[in-house]
């Protein structure tokens, strides 16, 4: 897993906000992400709540923006926040574009060249960054959650669906839940994966969720005057795939809100909640 | 005080936040601001709470970073967080210096050319935003309060000192106290005033506490891990200034804090309700 490098550790809320950045296997070159440990993580270990950033975000992002960490703080939660995508790969149209590319890993392990070299940020966020974090910071591995925005919210279902065994709690605010139906997922799906459909289902949370459900409930949060609600986002198209696989939803739409931090930090306290239930932590 | 142009306006925790730009008189030129509204504020009139920022800031600094909407929401605070210096001045040498000119206004109005055209933050702050704010937005301008980090506390301290009656409550993270006497005021304050120290005392709060207390204990708060503490804050000088002038301090000491917001996103909360106890909401 390489070595762990700090690049910044600051006090916030009685613990402390890392960045740290390793060169990763998965992805082939070095990633940064974020930890929050919360003051308790000096004295045990502590359950681990990953977050998903969504396109064009960072390891800072809902660092910054979400404002997790007081509650994390009062729970007892590390927080997780890793980069969207490989950085720096040198490859031909990886950046300049924000729907693919560098900043639009869509939390696939590509297969179709040139992305197949870089872009596996699957077997990074749900194998390497795990272990990484496991033997670098005082966490309960046993009991991981996992939560995401837009495209994170597509990884944080997707990666929950296809390893139950590995989360306790999932939950997304404005997901990508239909990427094989939605402009965003058929514009990067086929360049990461090829042509054939079938390997997009693997990718697509209304597909997974009738193959096998999550033991537990999901949550999502999706805001009303979301302006990629009708043409991305969808949820009634996931609402529809739980109820015929039986698959417990908890899906709440907010009148007013966009797709913003700014809602996501409206209801941040209730998905940290929603995870600490799940995680034992309250 | 010229018309008010919104630039964006999005839902959060059942309130308002906005960015607004409008033509400053006192600062000769178009100004943005940012404004929380609470919940609260689309029944009632409601208290204002102005946060000034500190050096390199804009009005989106502590608008993104210092967490306070949250709290804001529960006690009905309009939150207020004007920019730190007039922009786009065109004045020879009033960029690119982190410490002086556009992004460092010390909340001065400057006497000494060519900064006298735009550089009158005083005024501004003092004057001018609040008129606009209560012509457009449903405060209670009876009920201010005044908070502000580091240049910005500098600001809250100041302003609080020479016009008491204007605000009811003041506090500070991490302010610059004695600027007539540390490298920061050392270098802005003459080029904005002019070379005589009596200029500077009018903007230095251990001077003014000697000459006016304010109706209020102050509360300010100061990471020990902060790298400027010894060198530009010296908080020891105004705890002293205070004693002996008989204003009511609480000055409170952090270990491991540094000088960033995740320092005032730490203690925020203590600091609304600090301002809530004066301007009656709790």
């Amino acid at each position: 897993m390489g070595m762990l490098e700090t690049i910044s550790e600051q006090r916030l809320h009685g613990g402390v906000q890392g960045v740290y950045r390793h060169h990763s296997e998965a992805c082939a070159g070095p990633m940064r992400f974020a930890v929050y440990q919360p003051p308790q993580a000096t004295r045990q270990l502590c359950p681990v709540l990953y977050f998903l950033a969504g396109l064009t975000c960072t390891e800072e992002t809902a660092t910054i923006k979400a404002g997790a960490q007081r509650l994390a703080a009062e729970l007892g939660l590390v927080l997780v926040m890793p980069d969207t995508s490989p950085r720096g790969t040198g490859i031909d149209g990886a950046t300049g574009d924000w729907e693919f590319g560098e900043g639009a890993g869509f939390y696939v392990d590509a297969t179709a060249a040139p992305w197949s070299t870089h872009f596996r940020m699957q077997r990074y966020v749900a194998d390497e960054l795990p272990a990484l974090i496991a033997a670098q910071f005082p966490v309960d591995t046993a009991l991981s959650g996992l939560c995401g925005h837009s495209m994170g919210g597509h990884g944080a279902l997707t990666l929950a669906l296809k390893y139950p065994q590995r989360y306790r709690s999932v939950s997304a605010f404005a997901p990508i839940v239909a990427p094989s139906q939605v402009p965003w997922g058929r514009k990067a799906l086929p360049r990461y994966l090829g042509d054939d459909p079938a390997a997009w289902a693997d990718y697509d949370a209304c597909e997974l969720v009738r193959r096998q459900t999550f033991g537990g409930t999901i949550l999502i949060d999706q805001g009303e005057a979301d302006p990629f609600l009708e043409a991305q986002l969808k949820p009634e198209l996931f609402d529809q795939a739980c109820a015929e696989a039986g698959q417990p939803l908890l899906l709440r739409r907010h009148a007013g809100y966009d797709h913003s931090y700014w809602f996501i930090t409206s209801f941040i306290d209730d998905h940290l909640r929603h995870h600490a239930a799940a995680l034992g932590l309250s």
